[in-house]
């Protein structure tokens, strides 16, 4: 039985994640639930993208994931699921799943029964479309194709900019490390805030309390504080430039 | 083997829920456990009870409820076993079961091991009779029959005033809702801090920061604020006053 | 298959746990994954060793504690897997396995990948790590047997003193209990910050708002506040001294 994840901003001290987990256990007792997290800011579509982008492929192909940030509910926007590079999507279509669209097959859109409740799809659509995945259901059993694209986030800036390149914060973790949409090859001399940074292997390479850039484990550049919170030091967050370049 | 699912107010820092889940898995080593919430405020016995009642029905039957929230642990409060529509439940007599002792068979109290910690029931007492109802064991096995009746906490308020009815916020969930307990065939027009809401279907159909009333997930009338806290935008917390009256 | 529990300081609303999750998933489909906490303080090592302490006896024999609190990663300090008492340990050198290290036999030096990132160990050496041990690899495979002693924690002061016993605060957990190392059998007169305390049994032997000392779920003394927290209360936190002694 394939693995289901569960990545939404529903938190985890009220009864929504309950009756999610009851649901597809209720639909497939023996599915295999794994959390990413249910700490995505409310409604913050960038970060549950993001979280996305990051975990989905540490899973083993045919997992389902079910990936629940949906300021919209209830309202206009399509229900989909759809299947990329062997892995398979359930949510909203709101650019939760921009970072798998582009290889995207085809993108289904589900079916809402009459008897949903308007405010949480989660439990009504999106977790009983999962189940039905999860219980071998062909993805095009699931409603007809979504006609318009599904809609993708804008992607961050990332634009030459005198003999470097400029990019921009796009998440930043529980730590305060700053991730950016910088990758490696674009220079080892980083500029954040005023600030140059060489780029270092890992944190034990400067003192404790100093600032960092490296190469995150996502794989690109991160901005981080020793024992400390570099959206703390330097008073940044999302959107913040960052320039990289190679050193004269 | 049945769903073991685990709601307490342990919080998720310290070693209290992997011991749960260790004493759970030492016994019944292919144990299904799927958290309700670990987050319920301390020892808050309502707040615990709607939790509940919102989400165990979406388990599959046979499910057995571990729900410990237990501020009169090691006291004279009876350790419970029941079972109720198919469901078992298991934990203290303090009215946490609430929502299920109308329907329930008979109710078992459960024989307090001597060496029991008398602070940590749930590792000691009601964790070991969770797993042994999981290993098939009959509830009737695990003690006699409650002599007094299983505590209930006091209903809600809800009684017809001035052509309409007066309920009250029964539970305030992560994103500041006000949920009540009136249903929605009490009336759609709906006052609460002096606010009078028609009920909308869902957050889209009014602008964000702005309150509406619907009737939520759970089957009864919410009170929330678009992409905001309706908590924190009225000032008003459980137990607040909240009126539906149909309209003239 | 054997229970892999999951224990860190990685925060649950990043990715990280979720690749974590992956990363064992992909390698073990059918492994049983359990939580302990991913909440430890940030690079907390006696907070991580004593969750750890309390939590590993409840698991299984054979279960394997993944343990990752790692403020050292991608620096000088070993990656370390090893038995003790019948369970597998899998995390860095740095003194969180002190409470299992005295019974341990061969003690594994994890090799690391050329390819691992230098600040996710957790994802890229521990978890396939736990993940081949899961499987059943021998853990002697797993690389050479660590040349040096594996780092121990400083052990928490406990000396005789006027007649008594001091000790000290190890850990104060999420109700604002104040853990100490005292065994009971050092006394039952407790002083703390001034402060006198006949052991108790539970929280229910005093009155609301009051102090209490008594003999915790671990087995050691704690002193806490009922329904209120008992570091608040008295201004205290780990390392502070507590004293027991026998009365005259």
């Amino acid at each position: 039985v394939p693995v289901i994840t569960l990545l939404t901003d529903y938190g985890t001290r009220d009864s929504y994640v309950g009756e999610l987990r009851g649901t597809l256990l209720a639909r497939v007792p023996d599915a295999v639930l794994a959390d990413i997290t249910h700490e995505v800011p409310p409604g913050d579509l960038p970060a549950a993208a993001y979280v996305l982008a990051r975990s989905w492929r540490s899973f083993p192909a045919g997992t389902i994931h079910l990936t629940v940030v949906d300021p919209g509910v209830g309202g206009a926007r399509a229900a989909l699921a759809l299947e990329s590079l062997g892995h398979f999507f359930v949510g909203p279509d709101n650019g939760v799943f921009t970072p798998v669209l582009e290889a995207a097959g085809e993108v289904i859109e589900l079916t809402v029964p009459p008897a949903a409740s308007a405010t949480f799809h989660g439990r009504d659509v999106f977790a009983p479309a999962a189940a039905a995945l999860c219980s071998g259901r062909p993805l095009s059993s699931l409603g007809p194709v979504l006609r318009a694209p599904a809609i993708r986030l804008p992607p961050p800036r990332l634009r030459p900019e005198g003999g470097g390149t400029t990019g921009e914060v796009i998440y930043v973790d529980r730590f305060g490390t700053l991730i950016t949409n910088l990758g490696p090859a674009l220079g080892n001399e980083i500029e954040i805030a005023g600030l140059r940074l060489q780029l270092s292997r890992t944190f034990g390479d400067v003192p404790p309390g100093e600032p960092l850039a490296f190469v995150g484990s996502g794989g690109t550049i991160e901005i981080a504080v020793r024992d400390g919170s570099a959206a703390e030091l330097l008073g940044l967050g999302r959107g913040a430039a960052v320039r990289a370049e190679r050193p004269r």
